[in-house]
């Protein structure tokens, strides 16, 4: 076949060549420039001029040249993750949470201030604000040094921002915390959904980095979902997908009323199930049934690969996840893969710092590269 | 950014360069070169070397000048849509559909062969030989003209076209549809459930063409369900998507029994519903209350941006559409467009059709051109 490519496409596929190499040289590791075309399956002198001009850019530097070998060693680059950092925010009914990560997505600081359910608008949000300002001042930053920020919040979130609808915490439908994150760190606001950036987060740094398609439950005082299909959180044509909870004969509604029933606190449940409390284990059992009634909709709506129970209910996974499975050998024609999550109560949180990376990243390729101060 | 693309991007670019030239002269346009620069965004020499090689391989033809205008009229370039022909196959329950296409899809010739839910394997693949036999022979052709078949059935199909679960249909699973079809077109055969197709036939040619996110139901004698995510047929890790009417909750199990009570066939109930008729008024209410069940999961799961409803029922419209949406207003945080489907019973062969154009399609991507005798 024949046909030049147009300059349109070529300004394009060197913005993809340059993430190529950032992503080769981004967790740590250092590569000379035969490793650099090694990885990315660029030509030598195509990488050789992607290296030089991210070097100028920044993006970039030479790393310590490694020990050992004969002769001048060759230069090793390195992703300066330090160049830049990304905010994220989980806000939820009993903590407000905070990370500053860099640009390798590596936690650099955190925070949490501790709210109740019942809180009302200005006091949660004035949580926010003490826990964002506490995160960055102890690691000597300001809200000037922030790249992008992702706030998890739950509820339904438009696109711009705010919270559209939620039914969990009082006064907070109308929020609009993309515009009130933004008083503390200037930078682009990004904020979704709770169940979505925890299921990012299972994707990136979680159980499901290697799954396309994946269900994620949030199981805790709440039971929510987030969808990755084919690799991308999918968000639906109004930014309203994974909210199966709100059909009443799929359970989600009633679930976590068996838990708070006879026995106190729903970890209390758990643990009584675990020591052997007959009423509690017959608790759980319920609960789990009507969880895996929505969880079965789910698996035979999509078919994923993999189901990832995440959330404050994953801490209890001995007592969850066989009977979960169970459940759903009796509804699925074929049961996926069902894993606990290792981040749980800090899934949001990462995934709100991975919302944040990604914004970074779309400014690498739209070529609108954050300047950066030389080295 | 810089760095020069390699041989393989460029080799990549010039595949998809070749595509976005056949595409935008697909459907029986005709363009001249600056026409099609300007459809396709490519440069003018571009174009040209493009179109040179698509001519040479006999994809493209010169088309007849249009009359009128000063001077001599620039060249016209057509896509030989005849160059080739595409096979598709609907085995349903009550018929078995075969149609013979061109390279645009535009159907050449179709054939019909009834055959009933009961009949076993045998009969049935009988059906299909006289279906697709009947269907080339009337259109001159042989099973050699055929470049890719596609198949719709009832049922789970595997990634190679074996039906791996069939509950409607006897004899059904396990029969290899992809083998059978071969040995009357020696061409590649794709095999796919049948809702599948039918949703994709509604993305190509039907309502849903401006759609990116579509649940499709096929509302008929058995219930399915095809999804669309991000314009593609979302399958499912182990092709087992769409299958949300195993879910006994979700009413799609008894959905149809209401229809087959007291009045008859379905058919005769929805007649009797339009006439007034009040017991078939309330077995058609008790229906779409069990189709919106399963409907408001995949809804409140996906967020489309469209219900579409076809398969036999679809026919029947006027009573159905309106009660759906009350029924889905119910339990959906957003009720997306809900459309009758105008393909019917054709939007099941139609897919198979799109499925074997898809294919041709990847071949040309890959490099893989079919070889064309000349014009």
């Amino acid at each position: 076949m024949a046909g030049e490519p147009s300059g349109g496409d070529l300004s394009r596929l060197r913005q993809l060549n340059s993430l190529a190499v950032i992503k080769a040289l981004q967790g740590g590791t250092s590569l000379t420039l035969t490793e650099v075309a090694k990885h990315t399956g660029l030509s030598r002198a195509s990488t050789e001029d992607v290296v030089r001009e991210l070097l100028q850019k920044g993006w970039l530097t030479e790393a310590e040249p490694t020990a050992g070998g004969v002769g001048r060693p060759a230069r090793r680059y390195r992703f300066r993750a330090e160049a830049g950092r990304v905010l994220g925010v989980d806000i939820g009914g009993h903590n407000v949470r905070a990370v500053v990560a860099d640009l390798d997505g590596a936690v650099q600081n955190t925070a949490r201030v501790p709210v109740t359910p019942e809180m009302g608008r200005a006091e949660r949000l004035e949580a926010v604000d003490r826990a964002v300002t506490e995160c960055l001042e102890t690691a000597g930053l300001t809200g000037g040094d922030v790249w992008a920020s992702g706030v998890g919040t739950t509820g339904l979130v438009d696109g711009v921002g705010r919270v559209v609808l939620s039914e969990a915490l009082p006064e907070w439908t109308g929020v609009d915390l993309a515009a009130h994150v933004r008083r503390l760190a200037p930078a682009p606001v990004l904020v979704e959904n709770d169940s979505r950036l925890a299921a990012l987060a299972e994707c990136w740094r979680g159980v499901a980095r290697y799954a396309k398609d994946m269900v994620f439950l949030l199981a805790g005082l709440r039971t929510g979902a987030g969808l990755v299909i084919d690799g991308k959180l999918h968000k639906g044509f109004a930014n309203a997908s994974g909210e199966i909870g709100a059909l009443p004969v799929l359970g989600w509604i009633r679930a976590q009323e068996h838990l708070s029933g006879a026995s106190g606190e729903a970890g209390d449940v758990f643990a009584a199930a675990r020591a052997g409390d007959r009423a509690a284990a017959a608790a759980v059992r319920r609960y789990v049934r009507d969880l895996a009634l929505g969880t079965s909709a789910l698996v035979l709506a999509l078919d994923p690969q993999m189901v990832v129970v995440g959330g404050g209910f994953s801490r209890s996974a001995d007592v969850l996840i066989d009977p979960l499975r169970r459940e759903l050998d009796r509804w699925c024609i074929r049961t996926p893969e069902v894993r606990m999550s290792a981040l749980g109560e800090e899934g949001v949180v990462l995934g709100a710092v991975r919302l944040a990376l990604d914004d970074v990243e779309d400014r690498v390729l739209d070529g609108r590269t954050p300047l950066l101060s030389q080295p």
